[in-house]
């Protein structure tokens, strides 16, 4: 499928049929993920994948009930990671690992450093979440991509994600994403006709 | 190009070489972020688009003097758009005008009613944000499946840009990202190891 074709067959499955995506298949979409553009190459995401049924089960009642969460695949749990020194700390040694001049760390270092110093920690919070959702951007046309389905979720209680999944302080559940093979058709795509001011 | 491809070959261009990216291109990537997912469809961005040589130049100094800015075919503003209630009365007048059922309507619109009404301005804007980032998402493996480059860019000040574009109060400018052909090479793509927790 070209990328047009992604984006326009592409839909928020409301059902799943249960049957399990290949592992291979889970990887392939990790790495699009794990591939996303984000500000300063910060990758402020985090995922939980949940497969194991009993915790689908668990987890579907702090998710308005919904049945995406019992009939996917696996569920991806999409967390902003909101400790911003710790990944400039990961790129500074990811570039000294490839060899980069000293002076490019520096500066590329020091740049994020004072951006990331500007920020309270609800600036922390949304930078992170920002680039959370380009990565779920990946997710979606991923997975249709490698020929499975998915459902984009605000509804889910947050915290009690956070508290179910042992979360540590700094990751913050920002949206799910459940993933399998459709037990539903698409309806028609409606959107807003025009766009561009 | 398949979306392993494109995922792998988009990087973010820091110098285009100013050759303008046909209007029909341009018209195709408006489509793919129209096409975009979005919470309950609620499609919450506007893009403002620049080619204006003499705009592009008065945006370069507050947009951090990047040459991004000035060497771009266009460059797209991705306004975050807060005013839910009237994206929810497009999303009813579009149910309308399709024939869906009187019950599905008000059931699907009085969801989202409730839903916007428990948010503070604070949680709207953020509400809004969120989805902006998706369709940037479509925006950068848009533009590199039709054969052009991009750069995401939080590097502006979105008070100014507001002024300088005249955007009504519901507006606010997310991101920007300025598209054209690329005038340098891609990097080697750096990541982190594991994403998955």
């Amino acid at each position: 499928m070209n990328f047009k074709e992604i984006v326009m067959s592409r839909y928020a499955t409301k059902k799943f049929n249960g049957e399990k995506i290949p592992q291979d298949k889970v990887d392939e979409l990790i790495e699009l993920i794990r591939y996303s553009a984000s500000s300063f190459n910060m990758q402020t995401w985090k995922l939980k994948i949940i497969s194991d049924p009993k915790m689908l089960a668990d987890l579907k009642p702090v998710s308005f009930n919904q049945e995406q969460i019992t009939t996917c695949s696996h569920l991806l749990v999409f967390c902003a990671d909101s400790d911003l020194m710790g990944s400039i700390n990961r790129i500074k040694q990811m570039m000294l690992d490839s060899g980069a001049k000293e002076e490019d760390i520096k500066a590329y270092i020091d740049m994020m450093t004072s951006y990331v110093s500007s920020l309270d920690e609800n600036g922390k919070n949304s930078y992170a979440r920002d680039q959370v959702f380009i990565a779920l951007g990946n997710a979606l046309n991923g997975a249709k991509a490698l020929g499975f389905d998915s459902c984009p979720m605000g509804g889910f209680d947050p915290m009690k994600y956070k508290e179910m999944l042992n979360l540590s302080d700094n990751l913050m559940p920002a949206v799910i994403c459940p993933i399998g093979y459709a037990a539903d058709e698409p309806r028609p795509k409606m959107r807003f006709d025009n766009i561009v001011l």
